[in-house]
């Protein structure tokens, strides 16, 4: 038999909640977590219902009164201020007091005897006293007295309604059978920039101007320039030793020359492996002061963490047990039948020795912590096992809460979402191969809906070292304002790889999705003061998103009808300040475009009947508009966007400083 | 550190699953339990999975291999043949061996040298032929060997693609490093009267032909009529002794006359209580007569469960801390303020002494099954708590599995499922009240999806003694034909209160949907050979019902446009005979319609060239259609309805058989 079978009340289907409580749901600092879950018990007693949160080291619940929205749903939120893990779970109870209330009012007005339901009253309100301590046990115990006294009904019908004694009653309820949510599920809390980011990616030996092997002397040098566009997270390939067995040449080459530098992502050289620095980029003393530096231009510097080896990696040497082994001596390079990449081995997992193997991984990256970084972005997780990055990151973490980890899967959806559900805190998206207006509601739906927007941070780029799409090959400048536009207002995480793509370098290999000549291979001289640049918009925009915190997080988004399939429109609702904005995108960058916008007024808060202002931040135009539909065209030429401020009412002179 | 971290598979997402595996689905003996999981790994190893499955008692797993059906989910199902619990998990590997096939048949097309390889491949062989003992692991051996011997690459590439050694390697997998779903799940297997039932419910004080007080003996008499009709559960209402102190008169008075005979759901008198037998209705012996006479007419007899107490039950006096007293002494009736019900007394379930009062009511139960009674239709479960529920019925099932129990609980979606999750087999439903084709697909679609479906057995009733629907007052005797035909083919579990519903009684209290001279509260006299009546239609489908099998499921339906909105058309599809079945209702009972029915023929496994016919059962025609539109006509005179057997093509004479 069990313990206690007096539990009336059902709490079910809790929501969010990932893999029956095996993963947190994530957050950062100043967002809310809504919960919902299905509350009720038998027959028809009121019920009342608390969400229960704290810290995970506090002993300490605090509780917030859940509402109930209908069909058994209940709802409650509470904001989450610090970084680490949030606990959350619900308590439910049958609330006597209440439904005694309610009945006695039906039998009042329906002028019914209530003398013997008085006394009963008095009993819960009795009860309640008990219960409470000081003022407030006095108080109800008046209560439950001067109800007793059943001479005047009207009167004892009027205090048992009083709103001080429904206050007291709440605050003293009878949880003796109160129901417990089977889980307690967690929220890992993290900081601001694991929501809102915009990455620079460079290679630093193409920073030198002069086309010389670029140093980190040459990077610090770059970084007015890009803290300038508004950038707030510096990336750099990695930048150890590269393998000289099997080097590639220019254009992924198998032979190299004599005086080509190889690929940053074979790693390891006689040099060092993961835990040196490539000689001709400086030491760790100069990696350190330019972390210093970028600091000072409010930019982290983001590390690539790439665990696979060049042939020449010491711990080929030194862990053999950590690779495989043909029959024939030699070591396995990484292979895609018939394809052979023999400057890379990838690592085995499924050595005896993988303990070892893990420690020394793990160890690369507090290495690089205690050098400064906090951002990693890693090289291909989906080739390494999940369970290896659900406790390597969660071993970081514990010690450094603040460390960021960007997952480069290119891969299929269940991979992706999982390596973000095990513990990856952003990751790079499909966004490089979705075209149209449908690909990009579609895809945000998916993105943005449960429970997949509970987890996956997406961070959108319009292209990487690895990728080129067609449409940036063969259009007009204009089409890399569009793809910019769509990263960064769609997305508040999001990256590009310069300066190739703010210089709208478009020269491919001839059928395919990689760049000629691409830095990967061979160190590339850049003028970064070169016209042909979209330096201006990507500045204006970012300064956008820092100003406006509508841009500042991604589950956000809503698209409105616009009529034209060549019109992007949507709408990012402002949570603190209440401040929304509206994008419109011309998709097309061959032709002008116009259209209508269904504005959803009701849910902006905009009367039908008023005039209300959007002002395009871009182009520091105003229009008055009124009711729903409105006009918009967009040329291809100049920035094809509009980024709308809404001002639900039109500005008074009261409202000056509000309107500026 | 965990202990194992080279298990590369991730298993997530395993469906069906309820509240993370704390309640079993459910399933019929002969079903089957499709199981599907997201199932993948790092990199682009191939990956094996199997479905286990076993009775609980069991220590063996059986297995099934799963199916990609892409996008990384894998598919497996199993049948249940005995009744009990079943328990499934799935376990799956990375298989060396598959993905070393599939690379070297791609490097050798590419012209390859593969020496190397096939010492790789020899190293799996031999591997899998430590695992294996006798003539597989001698056959084993002596492939390893031949392919090892890599002086005739072209016969080595034969040999490793060899159909035998792919079985043998597939017998003998290296499951060293093998994943194991984190639950084992439950389901939970009943008899097949859960999944298919047709239920006759009678007054037993109703069934004297001459109106005196009925009794067991004269609803012996009417067991032919019930059982030619095609019923198989003939369900009683309470059975016990009535209260007197506040009893119900004529519709539902509350004063009653002295020869008023009460309501059967004033549970309990001096002369008994749930225990006991009504003393006009016969004796123990005689009830126990009738249930054993009811078997010979495959009936089985249903009992009323109703757990609250007229004032005048033995339990008030034995034990008054099951109930709730009120501060003047007197016991606590039932209110639903300002109404009052004081001839039932409500049990208080949250009483101290909760754990005898859980054990007496299930007391009660227990003693039934010792009488025969295999069925229990439970009244307003809704109104006692969960806990007790899934405490009680588990208990019961534990000692007898093949015990039913009917939620009767006319309440919220959430508690309704509630129930049905804790364990109720059958539930009452909204069927009653769902009028239009528009309410029945959105209906059945509801009950038909996920997770719904895996546990959630509807019983759908045209009329109880509690409700006349306002259509079945006002319409022609074709309303009746409607509704029934709609309960009956809808879905496989239904029933009827009769016999005022087969002789089409309409007369209800003015401005509600309840009976005229309710049975509920006196004793009716009827007239059983009426010429008003729906019996023929009520025998031939119910003969219908028990000849195809498509009948004898809910979940099977899939419904087809008419392009009329009174007809509402869909397929039940078979499973084990694949004979598929189509019903098309007119659901306008005041005229002829007609519309295009659009078949699914692709599914039906019908060619677009080849003409086919439907044959209907009701009417006895055949007709021969072709393509996916054909016209349909039904009147509302006759019976408006078409139930289709469908021949998927034209008879042979070799068919004659087949086609009879």
């Amino acid at each position: 038999m069990i313990m206690e079978g007096r539990q009336r009340v059902v709490i079910e289907n809790m929501q969010p909640m990932l893999d029956c409580g095996k993963y947190p749901i994530k957050r950062a600092v100043g967002e809310t977590v809504t919960v919902e879950a299905g509350i009720f018990a038998d027959g028809h007693d009121s019920i009342v219902a608390s969400l229960l949160y704290k810290k995970q080291a506090k002993s300490v619940w605090q509780t917030v009164g859940m509402t109930e929205l209908g069909n058994d749903r209940w709802q409650a939120g509470f904001a989450v201020s610090e970084t680490g893990i949030y606990e959350y779970t619900i308590k439910a109870w049958i609330d006597h007091f209440k439904a005694w209330q309610r009945d006695i009012e039906k039998k009042f007005n329906a002028g019914q005897d209530i003398g013997v339901d008085l006394l009963i009253g008095a009993r819960h309100i009795t009860q309640a006293s008990n219960r409470a301590a000081g003022e407030a046990a006095q108080t109800l115990l008046e209560f439950a007295r001067s109800i007793e006294n059943k001479e005047n009904q009207q009167r004892a019908f009027q205090l048992a309604m009083d709103p001080l004694l429904v206050n007291l009653m709440e605050q003293y309820p009878d949880q003796e059978l109160a129901s417990r949510y089977a889980y307690t599920l967690k929220v890992k809390v993290e900081r601001s920039r694991a929501l809102f980011s915009a990455w620079y990616e460079l290679f630093p030996r193409s920073a030198n101007p002069q086309g010389k092997h670029g140093t980190f002397t040459d990077v610090e040098k770059l970084l007015p320039e890009i803290a300038d566009m508004g950038f707030n997270v510096l990336y750099l390939p990695p930048i150890h030793p590269i393998g000289i067995s099997n080097r590639k040449g220019k254009n992924n080459s198998i032979k190299a020359k004599a005086d080509d530098p190889g690929s940053p992502w074979a790693i390891g050289s006689p040099k060092g492996g993961h835990k040196s620095i490539h000689p001709k980029l400086g030491t760790l003393a100069d990696f350190k002061k330019l972390v210093k530096k970028a600091q000072k231009y409010n930019l982290e510097i983001a590390l690539d963490l790439a665990y696979q080896c060049s042939p020449d990696h010491p711990w080929v040497t030194e862990h053999p047990d950590w690779f495989r082994w043909r029959p024939d001596g030699t070591v396995q390079y990484a292979e895609n039948p018939p394809k052979k990449y023999q400057d890379i081995l990838p690592i085995n997992f499924e050595t005896p020795d993988w303990q070892a193997l893990w420690q020394e991984l793990k160890s690369v990256v507090d290495y690089w912590i205690e050098q400064g970084v906090t951002i990693f972005r890693v090289d291909n997780p989906h080739t390494k096992p999940f369970l290896f990055w659900e406790w390597m990151i969660k071993k970081v973490r514990d010690e450094h809460p603040d460390v960021i980890f960007l997952a480069e899967a290119f891969t299929r959806p269940a991979v992706m979402y999982r390596l973000a559900k095990i513990g990856f805190t952003q990751s790079y998206t499909y966004f490089t191969w979705r075209n149209t207006t449908h690909d990009f509601v579609e895809y945000m739906t998916e993105l943005t809906q449960l429970p997949v927007r509970e987890y996956f941070r997406p961070n959108f780029w319009p292209n990487t070292p690895d990728i080129l799409p067609q449409h940036l090959q063969f259009d007009h400048i204009s089409i890399f304002l569009i793809r910019f536009l769509l990263a960064a207002t769609l997305s508040s995480n999001y990256g590009i790889y310069g300066p190739a793509f703010e210089l709208c370098e478009k020269k491919g290999l001839p059928g395919r999705e990689e760049y000629a000549n691409s830095e990967k291979y061979e160190i590339r001289k850049w003028n970064r003061n070169q016209s042909k640049n979209i330096k201006k918009t990507i500045k204006q925009v970012n300064h956008i998103r820092n100003n406006y915190e509508a841009f500042q997080q991604t589950n956000n988004l809503h698209f409105i009808p616009t009529g034209n399939d060549q019109l992007l429109a949507f709408i990012k609702t402002g949570t603190t300040k209440n401040i929304n904005m509206m994008v419109v995108i011309n998709m097309d960058p061959h032709y002008r475009q116009s259209g209508f916008v269904e504005m959803p007024i009701g849910d902006l808060e905009i009367e039908e009947s008023n005039p209300y202002m959007v002002h395009d931040l871009v182009s520091d135009e105003k229009y008055i508009w009124q009711g729903s539909r409105n006009y918009i065209e967009l040329g291809h030429e100049t920035v094809p966007a509009h980024i709308f401020r809404i001002y639900p009412r039109l500005p008074s002179e009261e409202d000056f400083d509000y309107y500026m």
